[in-house]
């Protein structure tokens, strides 16, 4: 599964080579790799794919943490089943069990609330704003003191382009720093759900197959943008209206074949392929193997203190399918490295560079060494954050961290808070807060906390922050420490919401009172984050300018790091080979879904799906070569976390499938690109049709969309 | 791993439709299927083919058990690592460590004597002599007289073929009794051992990699056949010269790509396509269960036993890699039962049959009632073979069981003696009875004996061969036991050969003592197993007639089951999908040992091997698609048990590797070829060769072979 995973903060390191299907290139980068497109049979023309606000990209759309794409001028989105969940999952009862049956309105009064997670934000415009981020600086600065002022330079640029409230605006970073561009996207905020597949279908094979292939998944679902009667974002309200995307992607029921090109258009998260290999080390011999261990241990612990209790399990369903998700990637990860030494491979790479470094380089004369003392303070701090976490590990304890925080902030003025802390974000702090009583049981969340303290316990003392362990509550304090809370009580808890300091140091709320004791302690190690940014901050630029000065005298473009900006990516149509004498890919069938059903989650298919199976009415979505109706496809393509539910587009432009995941062995693609294994899985467009019209009947939304059918 | 093994006796039962590569043709037949094999690309005329003294099968050999072929006129043998093991295994010696390090005869004086179990046997002739088996029985004759009266008939074909003392004859029955063919082989007991790889080459993978697809397993060795002076066998001598083959195969390392056709030709043990569905489930649910069952109890007794103990688990190595060939091809075949219902597929073609038979055939009315009764009384006697082995599951007792047997058979004239236990025999169960030697300790075979003594008294009273339960020893009785006999003694065991019946009854040796009490009970399922043989073969014969007459009106050719005798199959070079998504095959490579190396048996690779690997030195074994020296192969030929070793012949009949194993889903095909996954894997002559050149530098051979090398 594929919603972005927050990786630890790591630095940029030495440059891996371009392959042919490397690359997650910023739209305007794309002129530049005209040939690369043409070679591989991209028809649009690059030109088209670098303007936002032309065909096909002004119909690609994130939804926070997922892409998705417009498929209907009505404000019709659709995207991966895991990325319209959460909306799918709010509407479902016991009655009306639309996780299990699916749901499809026939009209349009019967689309459903999608709930304050669900939104949708339309990129409009992305402008180059290094110079007003980074111009004029001194040089003189301490680490915090700049990554201070960077920061308060990128709350004016975001205050000023949100003054028009229909957007949300960001200003992240390219190149780490390098370069920031300013990114106003219309911000939708009524999204209904339009229709899902069973998750028999839309999540068949569910933890199991996560990351795996072969798959047989359906995970598309469908969503529609609402506005204000004006045409502008609003509130959820049963007076909105369709939103008129002025842009929409057709669909090919034509498919695709092994060998054809793709383009694939999304968000992606966060990688890490400009690392270090002594950053590439730590990750995998320190930081990794906590983390693998810290992640296992909470996951027994929640099995054990949930365990016999249905309404339990419930509760912690999605934090366990989340933990899996992550611990299954990191130790894809871990094994990704014991398979290929890639921190050898960049070994090599930086060698290079550093050798062309010293004979052309024309930045400072100590940037390497500058660059190898900023990356080991970023260590440091990221044990030290390490052991933080498992110290603060309670839902409660964050809560009422959060709580404080807001209200030491919220006594300055709105420009000068921290990020995340300002009028902008209490809405969503908000929604964080409510989300809890769907994923919370105190006596489990004092099984973990307790569990977390053991562990805190024995790591080595010299990462845990100064004058943290003094705070702590003693393992036979707890008890009392969850007794004497009212923060499990969701409006007890919101109620803190705009109360100022003293309330919380006057408090007698056992959370709020440690909250507030911690607070100096794990302060200092935010500080210290901040200087450690405001360095890496300061170097890296330097070091990636100079990497792409190398590189550009190989003649090769450098694309940046994902940071969940829009990117384009294309690969081809193609199978791998995990090891010696098998082939993977790189279609799956229908039949499939028969062989591996066993009629027991998460391998049960639907009867109706079934029975259209095995009489084979494949209808037009039969593949030629294949003889029946592909479900999911490999590609070349360069992805990560975030691009889920990212359209997958033929040459012309046209929907041909859903990302939705990565191989197993393509894990390790967040740090070093290996384009003989590395895959993207897609759901096959025909598969969907194909479910919409032989088992959901959806007739309204095939009506709807554009859909280009193969001539017979 | 494809040594013949010995499935339960069972009946034919309804046929299965030929495929393209299906089929383990008698030579004979193969100018029935001149057009199929020209379709698939076969040059090498069918006729040829057809003739056993024609090339190329004058070069096909058998070594009892295992296929080979000559490939030098000096009587040079190439077959698998594992067919030759035994020969290598007797010369290893702590010092010289020949299984580790593989071994080199530079020179004919350095080649090794492989012992008695290492025999070459040429088929020179066979003839059918189904009338003078069959002809003028009486009808009216019980099943055991019949019987008795087709052995004696046989024997005494037999007895007339071997009035030559340089040959081993045989009359085996074809489709069950309906046909019989004489089957004269030139037996060479003077056998060396030229030429084994290291078994980290010839046996990389082990038990863990058998049965499975990757493989990449140089499994192969070169022997040598020695005769007298005269050209004629003789017992091994110093003075014995290298047998002149007649003919020998033509090596290519030209090598094969995807979808050439090959030609195997070997001796495959056993089949069982044409059993009736009733037969299956009885294996599926009753037979299979209680092996695996008994199997697994088995191994873990041995592991208890010989636990700590390196020597007991050197001597009982060759048994628990044996039990676990049997014990995994078992579960094979129970897996590949669940996993399709061949059962179902053959009452289809069942229903056919008798619809037809009930139409058009011109045999018995009763036919096909007698064959479900005779079907009916197979099976009781089956389960009863199965307690009596349970009940006499120690070496020590099967052992003494043979001796007496063997001493009152001697009492009879030798025509009349059963057969195994006539004077022809007497050499083999004398090597039988030493060999034990290498494989046995008291103890463990006390814990074996004392564990399935336990499970014989869990089964079902019902099938407790009559009279057996009160002669069996008290669980408490068996430190008696042990300590009573003096089996154990290799010289003592053997020196009950030649001891009349007498001499047995008046011993006070305990294992002696329980054979005798044992033996009219144990014989008295022999004679009910003789019975029901006896109906069978008349029964039988008229079914499998009538099967081929409808196969004919379908205009199929019928070949028969396997048994042991000399076959050609052929087929095509390809890969196969084992699960929707997946494709295996058809190649592995050098680079795949690297892969797999962990430096742990099974999976070490030596470092030579390592090093010409990592350097690329392919030499002209390189495959120019796959830019590397292959490894493995997998084919659609029709194989089983007994093929290990059987020359793959490209189109031209020259060789282009050897046939070692099959896939782990191909395991049912013993029931039911299906040709979709059924695959077998063989050596790629390439790397035999690149491993003789790069890796061992057996340049001797590689110059007395013929090789035709790939064109520059």
């Amino acid at each position: 599964m594929f919603k972005s995973l927050v990786l630890p903060v790591a630095l940029l390191g030495a440059a891996t080579a371009a392959h042919a299907d490397e690359g997650q290139w910023q739209p305007h980068q794309l002129p530049q790799l005209k040939s690369e497109l043409k070679r591989i049979g991209i028809t649009i023309p690059a030109e088209n794919l670098a303007d936002l606000s032309k065909h096909p990209m002004s119909a690609i759309v994130s939804l926070g943490g997922c892409s998705a794409s417009f498929v209907s001028p009505d404000g019709l989105v659709v995207t991966n089943h895991h990325c319209g969940y959460s909306a799918i999952q709010r509407n479902s009862t016991p009655e009306h069990n639309y996780i299990a049956n699916g749901f499809l309105a026939k009209t349009r009064a019967q689309e459903l609330p999608g709930g304050p997670n669900t939104l949708v934000y339309v990129t409009e415009k992305v402008e180059n704003v290094t110079d007003r981020v980074l111009k004029g600086l001194s040089p003189n600065l301490s680490g915090k003191e700049r990554h201070e002022q960077v920061e308060s330079r990128i709350k004016a640029l975001i205050a000023e382009c949100e003054s028009d409230k229909a957007y949300r605006c960001s200003v992240p970073a390219f190149h780490r720093g390098l370069e920031y561009y300013r990114i106003k996207q219309l911000m939708i905020r009524d999204v209904r759900l339009v229709y899902a597949p069973s998750n028999h279908i839309g999540d068949f094979g569910g933890d199991i197959d996560n990351y795996e292939w072969p798959r047989q998944v359906g995970d598309f679902s469908f969503l529609r943008a609402y506005v204000g009667k004006d045409g502008r974002p609003a509130d959820p309200s049963p007076d909105n209206v369709p939103y008129k995307s002025k842009d929409f992607l057709v669909v090919s029921a034509e498919g695709l074949k092994n060998g054809d090109p793709i383009l694939l258009a999304g968000y992606p998260g966060r990688t890490s392929r400009y690392k270090l290999p002594s950053e590439i080390r730590f990750a995998r011999d320190v930081d990794y193997p906590a983390k693998v261990g810290a992640i296992t241990a909470d996951l027994s612990v929640i099995a054990a203190a949930t365990m016999g209790n249905p309404n339990y399990n419930v509760r912690y369903a999605s934090v366990v399918k989340s933990a899996n998700n992550v611990l299954k990637k990191t130790q894809g990860l871990l094994d990704g490295f014991a398979r290929k030494d890639i921190a050898a491979i960049k070994d090599v790479q930086d060698a290079e560079f550093r050798n062309w470094y010293k004979q052309h380089g024309s930045g400072s004369k100590t940037l390497l060494a500058d660059l190898d003392a900023v990356i080991g303070s970023d260590m440091a701090v990221s044990r030290q954050e390490f052991a933080l976490n498992e110290a603060t590990h309670s839902d409660l304890l964050k809560s009422a961290r959060t709580l404080y925080k807001l209200a030491i902030e919220r006594q300055k003025p709105d420009a000068q808070r921290e990020a995340g802390y300002q009028e902008r974000d209490v809405s969503f702090i908000k929604a964080r807060l409510t989300r809890l009583e769907q994923s919370f049981v105190p006596s489990v969340d004092q099984a973990r906390y307790a569990a977390a303290l053991t562990r805190y316990a024995k790591l080595d003392a010299k990462i845990h922050p100064a004058g943290v362990d003094a705070l702590l509550p003693a393992p036979d304090a707890l008890d009392t420490l969850y007794k004497n809370t009212q923060l499990a009580d969701t409006a007890k808890r919101l109620a803190w919401i705009g109360k100022d300091p003293d309330a919380f140091r006057k408090s007698d709320d056992a959370f709020i009172q440690l909250a507030v004791r911690m607070h100096d302690a794990a302060n200092a190690v935010e500080e210290r984050r901040k200087e450690v940014d405001g360095n890496l901050e300061r170097v890296i630029p330097q070091y990636m300018a100079a990497v792409i000065a190398w590189k550009k005298s190989l003649g090769k473009p450098v694309y940046p790091d994902a940071n969940s900006t829009l990117r384009v990516t294309f690969g081809t149509v193609s199978p791998y080979s995990p090891r010696d004498g098998i082939t993977k890919g790189p279609f799956t069938t229908v039949e499939g879904i028969l062989e591996k059903a066993t009629g027991k989650e998460p391998f049960i298919a639907p009867a109706s799906l079934s029975e259209a199976i095995k009489a084979k009415r494949y209808d037009v979505f039969k593949d030629p070569v294949l003889g029946t109706v592909p479900v999911n496809f490999l590609s070349s393509a360069d992805t990560t976390g975030g691009n889920s539910g990212s359209a997958v587009m033929n040459k012309r432009g046209q929907l041909v499938g859903l990302n939705f995941d990565s191989t197993y062995e393509s894990i390790t693609k967040d740090w070093y690109f290996d384009s003989a294994i590395t895959r993207a899985i897609h759901v096959d467009i025909r598969y969907m049709l194909w479910v919409m019209k032989e088992v959901d009947h959806a007739d309204n939304l095939l009506k709807e969309m554009t859909i280009k059918y193969p001539k017979k």
